[in-house]
Protein backbone atom coordinates (compact mmCIF):
# COMPACT_ATOMS: atom_id res chain seq x y z
CA UNK A 1 0.00 0.00 0.00
CA UNK A 2 1.81 3.20 -1.25
CA UNK A 3 1.05 6.43 0.47
CA UNK A 4 -1.35 8.38 -2.19
CA UNK A 5 -1.27 11.57 -0.78
CA UNK A 6 2.82 11.77 -0.73
CA UNK A 7 3.09 10.57 -4.52
CA UNK A 8 0.32 13.28 -5.84
CA UNK A 9 2.26 16.06 -3.67
CA UNK A 10 5.55 14.94 -5.09
CA UNK A 11 4.11 14.71 -8.48
CA UNK A 12 3.27 18.22 -8.58
CA UNK A 13 6.15 19.00 -6.84
CA UNK A 14 8.22 17.80 -10.04
CA UNK A 15 5.98 19.59 -12.71
CA UNK A 16 6.54 22.45 -10.73
CA UNK A 17 10.00 22.50 -10.76
CA UNK A 18 9.94 21.19 -14.72
CA UNK A 19 8.15 24.76 -15.08
CA UNK A 20 10.86 26.47 -13.75
CA UNK A 21 13.31 24.44 -15.65
CA UNK A 22 11.97 24.87 -18.58
CA UNK A 23 10.08 28.30 -19.40
CA UNK A 24 12.91 30.83 -19.13
CA UNK A 25 14.04 28.79 -22.16
CA UNK A 26 11.38 28.87 -23.94
CA UNK A 27 11.10 31.34 -26.92
CA UNK A 28 14.81 32.51 -25.68
CA UNK A 29 16.59 33.56 -28.69
CA UNK A 30 19.80 31.52 -27.38
CA UNK A 31 17.90 28.46 -27.11
CA UNK A 32 20.33 25.79 -29.04
CA UNK A 33 18.77 22.36 -30.43
CA UNK A 34 21.72 19.99 -30.39
CA UNK A 35 20.71 17.22 -32.46
CA UNK A 36 20.41 13.99 -31.47
CA UNK A 37 19.77 11.85 -34.81
CA UNK A 38 20.66 14.54 -37.24
CA UNK A 39 18.71 12.08 -39.77
CA UNK A 40 15.30 13.16 -39.03
CA UNK A 41 16.07 15.98 -36.48
CA UNK A 42 15.25 15.15 -32.83
CA UNK A 43 16.49 17.99 -31.49
CA UNK A 44 17.16 17.92 -27.27
CA UNK A 45 17.59 21.04 -25.70
CA UNK A 46 19.41 22.77 -22.46
CA UNK A 47 15.52 23.25 -21.41
CA UNK A 48 14.89 19.54 -21.41
CA UNK A 49 18.11 18.68 -19.12
CA UNK A 50 17.69 20.99 -17.06
CA UNK A 51 13.94 20.06 -16.48
CA UNK A 52 14.82 16.36 -15.94
CA UNK A 53 17.44 17.04 -13.61
CA UNK A 54 14.89 19.05 -11.78
CA UNK A 55 12.68 16.33 -11.14
CA UNK A 56 15.39 14.32 -10.31
CA UNK A 57 16.44 16.60 -7.53
CA UNK A 58 12.80 16.53 -6.34
CA UNK A 59 12.25 12.82 -6.29
CA UNK A 60 15.66 12.07 -4.42
CA UNK A 61 14.55 14.83 -1.80
CA UNK A 62 11.07 13.18 -1.07
CA UNK A 63 10.70 9.67 -2.70
CA UNK A 64 14.28 8.23 -2.98
CA UNK A 65 13.01 5.27 -3.09
CA UNK A 66 11.50 4.98 -6.58
CA UNK A 67 12.65 3.98 -9.11
CA UNK A 68 13.51 6.40 -12.48
CA UNK A 69 13.32 6.31 -16.45
CA UNK A 70 13.88 9.48 -18.14
CA UNK A 71 14.16 10.28 -21.67
CA UNK A 72 17.19 12.20 -21.23
CA UNK A 73 19.19 10.50 -18.02
CA UNK A 74 17.82 7.19 -18.37
CA UNK A 75 17.10 4.32 -15.75
CA UNK A 76 18.00 4.70 -12.07
CA UNK A 77 17.11 1.67 -9.51
CA UNK A 78 14.36 2.01 -6.72
CA UNK A 79 13.20 0.13 -4.14
CA UNK A 80 9.36 0.38 -3.94
CA UNK A 81 8.16 -1.15 -6.53
CA UNK A 82 7.60 2.30 -8.42
CA UNK A 83 8.58 3.34 -11.17
CA UNK A 84 8.80 7.12 -12.19
CA UNK A 85 8.33 7.82 -16.29
CA UNK A 86 9.96 11.23 -17.03
CA UNK A 87 9.76 12.96 -20.57
CA UNK A 88 10.60 16.29 -19.21
CA UNK A 89 9.39 18.42 -23.11
CA UNK A 90 7.74 15.83 -24.76
CA UNK A 91 7.26 18.08 -28.46
CA UNK A 92 10.48 19.58 -28.68
CA UNK A 93 9.93 20.66 -31.99
CA UNK A 94 6.84 22.84 -30.95
CA UNK A 95 8.71 24.03 -28.32
CA UNK A 96 11.48 24.84 -30.82
CA UNK A 97 8.78 27.00 -33.05
CA UNK A 98 7.38 28.71 -30.03
CA UNK A 99 3.93 26.58 -30.14
CA UNK A 100 2.42 25.39 -26.23
CA UNK A 101 1.51 22.22 -27.26
CA UNK A 102 4.71 20.65 -25.62
CA UNK A 103 4.19 19.32 -22.55
CA UNK A 104 6.05 17.93 -19.58
CA UNK A 105 5.23 14.03 -19.10
CA UNK A 106 5.43 12.33 -15.89
CA UNK A 107 4.05 8.94 -15.63
CA UNK A 108 3.98 6.41 -12.26
CA UNK A 109 4.05 2.87 -13.07
CA UNK A 110 3.37 -0.11 -10.31
CA UNK A 111 5.81 -2.41 -12.61
CA UNK A 112 2.72 -4.08 -14.03
CA UNK A 113 0.71 -0.74 -15.53
CA UNK A 114 0.91 3.30 -15.09
CA UNK A 115 -1.06 3.99 -12.22
CA UNK A 116 -0.83 7.73 -12.35
CA UNK A 117 0.05 10.54 -14.76
CA UNK A 118 0.58 14.46 -15.60
CA UNK A 119 0.74 16.50 -18.79
CA UNK A 120 1.82 19.70 -17.77
CA UNK A 121 1.72 22.64 -20.03
CA UNK A 122 3.60 25.17 -18.39
CA UNK A 123 3.23 28.13 -20.74
CA UNK A 124 -0.92 28.07 -20.76
CA UNK A 125 -0.04 26.82 -16.73
CA UNK A 126 -2.55 23.72 -17.76
CA UNK A 127 -2.00 20.63 -15.83
CA UNK A 128 -3.73 17.26 -16.58
CA UNK A 129 -3.48 14.48 -13.74
CA UNK A 130 -4.96 11.23 -14.01
CA UNK A 131 -5.15 8.54 -11.74
CA UNK A 132 -4.93 7.48 -8.31
CA UNK A 133 -8.54 8.74 -7.93
CA UNK A 134 -8.23 11.48 -9.64
CA UNK A 135 -9.08 13.37 -12.86
CA UNK A 136 -9.04 17.14 -13.57
CA UNK A 137 -7.59 20.29 -15.53
CA UNK A 138 -6.08 22.74 -13.60
CA UNK A 139 -4.99 26.19 -14.56
CA UNK A 140 -4.25 28.91 -11.59
CA UNK A 141 -7.46 28.62 -9.57
CA UNK A 142 -9.48 27.08 -12.20
CA UNK A 143 -10.33 23.30 -11.66
CA UNK A 144 -12.31 21.20 -13.71
CA UNK A 145 -13.05 17.44 -13.76
CA UNK A 146 -11.83 15.37 -16.42
CA UNK A 147 -14.43 13.37 -19.06
CA UNK A 148 -14.14 11.90 -22.55
CA UNK A 149 -17.10 12.93 -24.46
CA UNK A 150 -19.40 10.17 -25.90
CA UNK A 151 -18.79 9.95 -29.51
CA UNK A 152 -19.39 6.28 -31.00
CA UNK A 153 -19.66 7.13 -34.73
CA UNK A 154 -16.34 7.48 -36.64
CA UNK A 155 -18.26 9.94 -39.48
CA UNK A 156 -19.03 12.04 -36.00
CA UNK A 157 -15.43 11.96 -34.42
CA UNK A 158 -12.62 14.43 -34.44
CA UNK A 159 -8.92 12.60 -34.92
CA UNK A 160 -5.62 14.47 -33.74
CA UNK A 161 -2.19 13.15 -34.81
CA UNK A 162 1.57 14.74 -34.66
CA UNK A 163 2.78 14.24 -37.95
CA UNK A 164 0.93 13.66 -40.79
CA UNK A 165 3.97 11.57 -41.96
CA UNK A 166 3.28 9.00 -39.37
CA UNK A 167 5.40 6.45 -38.71
CA UNK A 168 6.19 4.25 -41.50
CA UNK A 169 4.40 3.87 -44.68
CA UNK A 170 2.57 0.97 -44.13
CA UNK A 171 1.71 3.02 -40.61
CA UNK A 172 0.78 6.09 -42.49
CA UNK A 173 -1.47 4.11 -44.55
CA UNK A 174 -2.98 2.58 -41.86
CA UNK A 175 -3.89 6.08 -40.53
CA UNK A 176 -5.34 7.71 -43.72
CA UNK A 177 -7.88 4.60 -43.48
CA UNK A 178 -9.27 5.93 -40.32
CA UNK A 179 -8.78 9.60 -41.45
CA UNK A 180 -10.61 9.11 -44.11
CA UNK A 181 -13.66 8.06 -42.06
CA UNK A 182 -13.62 10.95 -39.83
CA UNK A 183 -15.07 14.16 -39.51
CA UNK A 184 -11.62 15.84 -39.25
CA UNK A 185 -8.72 15.44 -38.81
CA UNK A 186 -5.95 17.92 -37.15
CA UNK A 187 -2.19 17.43 -36.85
CA UNK A 188 0.77 19.12 -34.74
CA UNK A 189 -0.64 18.94 -30.69
CA UNK A 190 2.01 16.34 -29.25
CA UNK A 191 1.13 15.32 -25.86
CA UNK A 192 -1.59 18.65 -25.47
CA UNK A 193 -3.86 16.02 -28.04
CA UNK A 194 -4.28 13.56 -24.89
CA UNK A 195 -5.23 16.05 -22.67
CA UNK A 196 -7.69 17.30 -25.27
CA UNK A 197 -9.24 14.14 -25.55
CA UNK A 198 -9.56 13.76 -21.27
CA UNK A 199 -11.39 16.99 -21.40
CA UNK A 200 -13.73 15.63 -23.75
CA UNK A 201 -13.01 18.09 -26.89
CA UNK A 202 -11.37 15.21 -29.50
CA UNK A 203 -12.24 11.73 -30.07
CA UNK A 204 -9.63 9.83 -30.98
CA UNK A 205 -5.24 10.20 -30.70
CA UNK A 206 -3.37 7.74 -32.79
CA UNK A 207 0.42 7.57 -33.20
CA UNK A 208 2.86 5.35 -33.96
CA UNK A 209 6.86 5.90 -33.38
CA UNK A 210 6.21 6.42 -29.33
CA UNK A 211 8.91 5.82 -26.24
CA UNK A 212 7.23 4.58 -23.13
CA UNK A 213 7.92 7.90 -21.54
CA UNK A 214 5.84 9.83 -24.43
CA UNK A 215 3.05 7.38 -23.59
CA UNK A 216 3.01 6.88 -19.54
CA UNK A 217 1.75 10.09 -18.33
CA UNK A 218 -1.01 10.75 -20.97
CA UNK A 219 -2.47 7.26 -20.65
CA UNK A 220 -3.10 7.38 -16.98
CA UNK A 221 -4.31 11.05 -17.75
CA UNK A 222 -6.93 9.48 -20.23
CA UNK A 223 -8.09 6.58 -18.52
CA UNK A 224 -8.52 8.38 -15.64
CA UNK A 225 -10.78 10.44 -17.69
CA UNK A 226 -13.05 7.50 -18.69
CA UNK A 227 -11.30 6.76 -22.34
CA UNK A 228 -9.18 3.88 -23.65
CA UNK A 229 -5.57 3.35 -24.53
CA UNK A 230 -4.25 0.73 -26.32
CA UNK A 231 -1.40 -0.39 -29.20
CA UNK A 232 -2.70 -0.67 -32.40
CA UNK A 233 -3.52 -4.96 -31.79
CA UNK A 234 -5.66 -3.57 -28.65
CA UNK A 235 -2.73 -4.89 -26.30
CA UNK A 236 -0.91 -2.69 -23.92
CA UNK A 237 0.61 0.62 -24.71
CA UNK A 238 2.37 1.73 -22.08
CA UNK A 239 5.77 0.08 -23.85
CA UNK A 240 5.13 3.00 -27.08
CA UNK A 241 5.08 2.00 -30.39
CA UNK A 242 1.74 2.40 -31.85
CA UNK A 243 -0.68 4.06 -29.83
CA UNK A 244 -4.56 4.71 -30.46
CA UNK A 245 -6.53 6.56 -27.57
CA UNK A 246 -10.48 6.61 -28.13
CA UNK A 247 -13.44 8.28 -26.20
CA UNK A 248 -15.47 5.53 -26.58
CA UNK A 249 -15.17 1.67 -26.77
CA UNK A 250 -17.29 1.56 -29.71
CA UNK A 251 -14.74 3.71 -31.58
CA UNK A 252 -11.93 2.35 -30.39
CA UNK A 253 -13.11 -0.94 -31.99
CA UNK A 254 -13.95 0.56 -35.62
CA UNK A 255 -10.64 2.56 -35.39
CA UNK A 256 -8.93 -0.85 -34.66
CA UNK A 257 -10.45 -2.82 -37.27
CA UNK A 258 -9.37 0.16 -40.02
CA UNK A 259 -6.15 0.29 -39.01
CA UNK A 260 -5.88 -3.66 -39.16
CA UNK A 261 -7.60 -3.31 -42.39
CA UNK B 1 -4.57 62.20 -41.49
CA UNK B 2 -6.08 59.87 -39.18
CA UNK B 3 -5.71 59.96 -35.49
CA UNK B 4 -3.24 56.37 -34.83
CA UNK B 5 -3.94 57.01 -31.07
CA UNK B 6 -7.29 56.38 -31.63
CA UNK B 7 -7.18 53.81 -33.87
CA UNK B 8 -5.46 51.87 -31.86
CA UNK B 9 -7.18 52.09 -28.84
CA UNK B 10 -10.11 51.38 -30.59
CA UNK B 11 -8.76 48.11 -31.95
CA UNK B 12 -7.48 47.15 -28.65
CA UNK B 13 -11.37 47.76 -27.15
CA UNK B 14 -12.53 45.62 -30.37
CA UNK B 15 -10.25 42.47 -29.50
CA UNK B 16 -11.20 43.15 -25.21
CA UNK B 17 -14.62 42.68 -26.77
CA UNK B 18 -14.12 39.72 -28.88
CA UNK B 19 -12.71 37.91 -26.04
CA UNK B 20 -15.34 38.50 -23.64
CA UNK B 21 -17.84 36.79 -26.55
CA UNK B 22 -16.18 33.98 -27.20
CA UNK B 23 -14.11 32.57 -24.40
CA UNK B 24 -17.47 31.20 -22.78
CA UNK B 25 -17.90 29.10 -25.56
CA UNK B 26 -13.97 28.41 -25.76
CA UNK B 27 -14.31 24.12 -24.50
CA UNK B 28 -18.55 24.45 -23.88
CA UNK B 29 -19.92 21.34 -23.95
CA UNK B 30 -23.47 22.33 -26.02
CA UNK B 31 -20.94 24.81 -28.86
CA UNK B 32 -23.19 23.51 -31.55
CA UNK B 33 -20.77 23.67 -35.11
CA UNK B 34 -23.22 24.84 -37.97
CA UNK B 35 -22.45 23.62 -41.10
CA UNK B 36 -21.59 26.59 -44.19
CA UNK B 37 -20.37 24.33 -46.21
CA UNK B 38 -21.09 20.65 -45.42
CA UNK B 39 -19.02 19.02 -48.54
CA UNK B 40 -15.80 20.24 -46.81
CA UNK B 41 -16.67 20.91 -43.02
CA UNK B 42 -16.49 24.80 -42.39
CA UNK B 43 -18.05 24.86 -38.95
CA UNK B 44 -19.33 28.61 -37.84
CA UNK B 45 -20.42 28.90 -34.39
CA UNK B 46 -22.44 31.11 -32.16
CA UNK B 47 -18.99 32.71 -30.93
CA UNK B 48 -17.95 34.14 -34.55
CA UNK B 49 -21.09 35.72 -34.37
CA UNK B 50 -21.05 36.94 -31.18
CA UNK B 51 -17.71 38.41 -31.28
CA UNK B 52 -18.63 40.13 -34.59
CA UNK B 53 -21.17 41.92 -33.59
CA UNK B 54 -18.83 42.63 -30.29
CA UNK B 55 -16.62 44.35 -32.26
CA UNK B 56 -19.38 46.36 -34.78
CA UNK B 57 -20.53 47.54 -31.61
CA UNK B 58 -17.15 48.92 -30.33
CA UNK B 59 -16.71 50.39 -33.89
CA UNK B 60 -20.37 52.07 -33.91
CA UNK B 61 -19.54 53.47 -30.42
CA UNK B 62 -16.09 54.89 -31.82
CA UNK B 63 -15.41 54.76 -34.97
CA UNK B 64 -18.83 54.94 -37.06
CA UNK B 65 -17.09 56.75 -39.74
CA UNK B 66 -15.48 53.80 -40.98
CA UNK B 67 -16.46 51.06 -43.34
CA UNK B 68 -16.56 47.25 -42.66
CA UNK B 69 -15.93 44.02 -43.33
CA UNK B 70 -16.30 41.04 -40.95
CA UNK B 71 -16.64 37.35 -42.19
CA UNK B 72 -19.83 36.81 -40.90
CA UNK B 73 -21.93 39.47 -41.21
CA UNK B 74 -20.13 41.12 -44.66
CA UNK B 75 -19.76 45.09 -45.98
CA UNK B 76 -21.06 47.90 -44.09
CA UNK B 77 -19.80 51.16 -45.82
CA UNK B 78 -18.43 54.10 -44.31
CA UNK B 79 -16.73 58.00 -44.72
CA UNK B 80 -13.17 57.69 -43.66
CA UNK B 81 -11.46 56.19 -46.38
CA UNK B 82 -10.25 53.13 -43.57
CA UNK B 83 -11.93 49.74 -43.41
CA UNK B 84 -11.42 47.09 -40.46
CA UNK B 85 -11.31 44.11 -41.66
CA UNK B 86 -12.55 41.21 -39.19
CA UNK B 87 -11.96 37.77 -38.63
CA UNK B 88 -13.97 37.20 -35.43
CA UNK B 89 -12.49 33.51 -35.31
CA UNK B 90 -10.00 32.37 -37.49
CA UNK B 91 -8.89 28.53 -37.14
CA UNK B 92 -12.63 27.80 -36.30
CA UNK B 93 -11.65 23.93 -36.55
CA UNK B 94 -8.72 24.57 -33.79
CA UNK B 95 -11.56 26.49 -31.77
CA UNK B 96 -13.90 23.08 -32.05
CA UNK B 97 -10.99 20.89 -30.72
CA UNK B 98 -10.01 22.96 -27.52
CA UNK B 99 -6.79 24.00 -29.18
CA UNK B 100 -5.43 27.56 -28.58
CA UNK B 101 -3.93 28.39 -32.06
CA UNK B 102 -7.26 30.07 -33.32
CA UNK B 103 -7.47 33.88 -33.02
CA UNK B 104 -9.34 37.07 -33.49
CA UNK B 105 -8.55 39.02 -36.26
CA UNK B 106 -8.15 42.89 -37.12
CA UNK B 107 -7.03 44.70 -39.90
CA UNK B 108 -7.02 48.27 -40.98
CA UNK B 109 -7.05 49.14 -44.58
CA UNK B 110 -6.40 52.92 -46.26
CA UNK B 111 -8.15 51.70 -49.33
CA UNK B 112 -4.51 50.72 -51.05
CA UNK B 113 -2.91 48.57 -48.02
CA UNK B 114 -3.20 47.21 -45.05
CA UNK B 115 -1.90 49.54 -42.44
CA UNK B 116 -2.65 48.15 -39.33
CA UNK B 117 -3.60 44.82 -37.41
CA UNK B 118 -3.82 42.60 -34.56
CA UNK B 119 -3.76 38.53 -33.80
CA UNK B 120 -5.17 38.17 -30.37
CA UNK B 121 -5.86 34.76 -28.55
CA UNK B 122 -7.97 35.00 -26.07
CA UNK B 123 -7.16 31.87 -24.37
CA UNK B 124 -3.29 32.26 -23.90
CA UNK B 125 -3.96 36.07 -23.23
CA UNK B 126 -1.34 37.03 -26.10
CA UNK B 127 -1.71 40.02 -28.39
CA UNK B 128 0.47 39.90 -31.60
CA UNK B 129 0.04 43.92 -32.78
CA UNK B 130 1.67 45.60 -35.28
CA UNK B 131 1.73 48.68 -37.86
CA UNK B 132 1.49 52.70 -37.23
CA UNK B 133 4.88 52.49 -35.49
CA UNK B 134 3.95 49.33 -33.38
CA UNK B 135 5.47 45.40 -33.32
CA UNK B 136 4.83 44.23 -29.84
CA UNK B 137 3.36 40.92 -28.20
CA UNK B 138 1.40 41.91 -25.36
CA UNK B 139 0.37 39.25 -22.67
CA UNK B 140 -0.90 40.13 -19.24
CA UNK B 141 1.59 43.00 -18.28
CA UNK B 142 4.46 41.03 -20.54
CA UNK B 143 5.45 43.20 -23.04
CA UNK B 144 8.23 42.14 -25.97
CA UNK B 145 9.04 43.95 -29.22
CA UNK B 146 8.35 41.60 -32.11
CA UNK B 147 10.93 41.16 -34.68
CA UNK B 148 11.41 38.59 -37.31
CA UNK B 149 14.48 36.34 -37.02
CA UNK B 150 17.85 36.31 -39.73
CA UNK B 151 17.58 33.11 -41.62
CA UNK B 152 18.45 33.55 -45.27
CA UNK B 153 18.80 29.87 -45.82
CA UNK B 154 16.33 27.59 -46.59
CA UNK B 155 17.60 24.63 -45.11
CA UNK B 156 17.78 25.94 -41.86
CA UNK B 157 14.42 26.95 -41.78
CA UNK B 158 11.68 25.95 -40.03
CA UNK B 159 7.85 25.84 -41.96
CA UNK B 160 4.12 26.40 -41.30
CA UNK B 161 1.04 25.86 -42.27
CA UNK B 162 -2.33 24.96 -41.19
CA UNK B 163 -3.40 21.65 -43.18
CA UNK B 164 -1.06 19.16 -44.94
CA UNK B 165 -3.63 19.32 -47.54
CA UNK B 166 -3.25 22.65 -48.35
CA UNK B 167 -5.58 23.90 -51.10
CA UNK B 168 -5.39 22.05 -54.80
CA UNK B 169 -3.28 19.19 -55.79
CA UNK B 170 -1.06 21.46 -57.69
CA UNK B 171 -0.77 24.19 -54.55
CA UNK B 172 0.23 20.74 -52.54
CA UNK B 173 2.46 19.85 -54.89
CA UNK B 174 3.99 22.87 -55.02
CA UNK B 175 4.07 23.25 -50.86
CA UNK B 176 5.78 20.19 -51.55
CA UNK B 177 8.58 21.13 -52.63
CA UNK B 178 9.61 23.50 -49.90
CA UNK B 179 9.07 21.38 -47.18
CA UNK B 180 10.70 19.16 -49.20
CA UNK B 181 13.95 21.14 -48.63
CA UNK B 182 13.09 22.92 -44.82
CA UNK B 183 14.55 21.77 -41.61
CA UNK B 184 11.39 21.26 -39.91
CA UNK B 185 7.37 21.65 -41.34
CA UNK B 186 5.07 21.66 -38.68
CA UNK B 187 1.10 22.16 -38.70
CA UNK B 188 -1.86 22.93 -37.48
CA UNK B 189 -1.60 26.65 -36.17
CA UNK B 190 -3.88 28.81 -38.09
CA UNK B 191 -3.15 32.26 -37.64
CA UNK B 192 -0.97 31.55 -34.74
CA UNK B 193 1.80 31.03 -36.82
CA UNK B 194 1.87 34.40 -38.56
CA UNK B 195 2.53 35.62 -34.66
CA UNK B 196 5.46 33.07 -34.17
CA UNK B 197 6.86 34.44 -37.56
CA UNK B 198 6.56 37.98 -35.90
CA UNK B 199 8.37 36.80 -32.90
CA UNK B 200 11.02 35.17 -34.48
CA UNK B 201 10.55 31.75 -33.90
CA UNK B 202 9.61 30.28 -37.61
CA UNK B 203 10.44 31.75 -40.69
CA UNK B 204 7.62 31.09 -43.30
CA UNK B 205 4.09 30.49 -43.84
CA UNK B 206 2.75 28.90 -46.81
CA UNK B 207 -0.89 28.79 -47.12
CA UNK B 208 -3.65 28.69 -49.95
CA UNK B 209 -7.60 29.26 -50.65
CA UNK B 210 -7.47 32.40 -48.10
CA UNK B 211 -9.63 35.40 -47.75
CA UNK B 212 -9.34 38.53 -47.42
CA UNK B 213 -10.26 38.78 -43.65
CA UNK B 214 -8.06 35.39 -43.03
CA UNK B 215 -4.89 37.54 -43.31
CA UNK B 216 -5.52 41.50 -43.36
CA UNK B 217 -4.52 41.26 -39.75
CA UNK B 218 -1.41 38.79 -39.66
CA UNK B 219 -0.02 40.22 -42.78
CA UNK B 220 0.30 43.77 -40.55
CA UNK B 221 1.77 42.10 -38.07
CA UNK B 222 4.46 40.24 -39.70
CA UNK B 223 5.53 43.36 -41.96
CA UNK B 224 5.68 45.48 -38.97
CA UNK B 225 8.06 42.92 -37.29
CA UNK B 226 10.44 42.69 -40.26
CA UNK B 227 8.75 40.34 -42.84
CA UNK B 228 7.77 39.98 -45.80
CA UNK B 229 3.92 38.88 -47.13
CA UNK B 230 3.04 38.68 -50.71
CA UNK B 231 0.77 36.38 -52.89
CA UNK B 232 2.88 32.91 -54.43
CA UNK B 233 3.47 35.37 -57.14
CA UNK B 234 5.56 38.12 -55.17
CA UNK B 235 2.05 40.31 -55.37
CA UNK B 236 0.07 42.11 -53.03
CA UNK B 237 -1.59 39.54 -50.42
CA UNK B 238 -4.59 41.53 -49.29
CA UNK B 239 -6.75 39.52 -51.46
CA UNK B 240 -6.11 36.30 -50.02
CA UNK B 241 -5.50 33.54 -52.35
CA UNK B 242 -2.17 32.36 -51.83
CA UNK B 243 0.11 33.24 -49.13
CA UNK B 244 3.19 33.49 -48.39
CA UNK B 245 4.80 35.42 -45.60
CA UNK B 246 9.09 35.43 -44.53
CA UNK B 247 11.58 36.56 -42.60
CA UNK B 248 13.67 37.55 -45.12
CA UNK B 249 14.43 38.41 -48.68
CA UNK B 250 16.53 35.67 -49.54
CA UNK B 251 14.25 33.35 -48.18
CA UNK B 252 11.54 34.28 -49.94
CA UNK B 253 13.11 34.16 -52.54
CA UNK B 254 14.10 30.96 -52.74
CA UNK B 255 10.25 29.86 -51.35
CA UNK B 256 9.37 32.33 -54.39
CA UNK B 257 11.32 30.27 -56.84
CA UNK B 258 10.20 26.24 -55.39
CA UNK B 259 6.87 27.50 -55.63
CA UNK B 260 6.84 28.58 -59.31
CA UNK B 261 9.44 25.23 -60.06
Amino acid sequence: MQDHATIIRTAHLMADAARAAILPWFRHAELNADNKRPADFDPVTQADRDAEQAMRAVLARHRPQDAILGEEFGATEGTSGLTWILDPIDGTRAFLCGAASWGVLIGLSDGRDVIYGLIDQPYTGERFEGGLGRARLTRGNDDRPLAVRATTDLAAATLMTTFPEIGTPAEAQAFGRVAGRVRLTRYGLDCYAYGLLALGQVDLVIEAGLQSYDIAGPMAVVRAAGGIVTDWQGGPAHQGGQVIAAATPALHRAALDLLNG
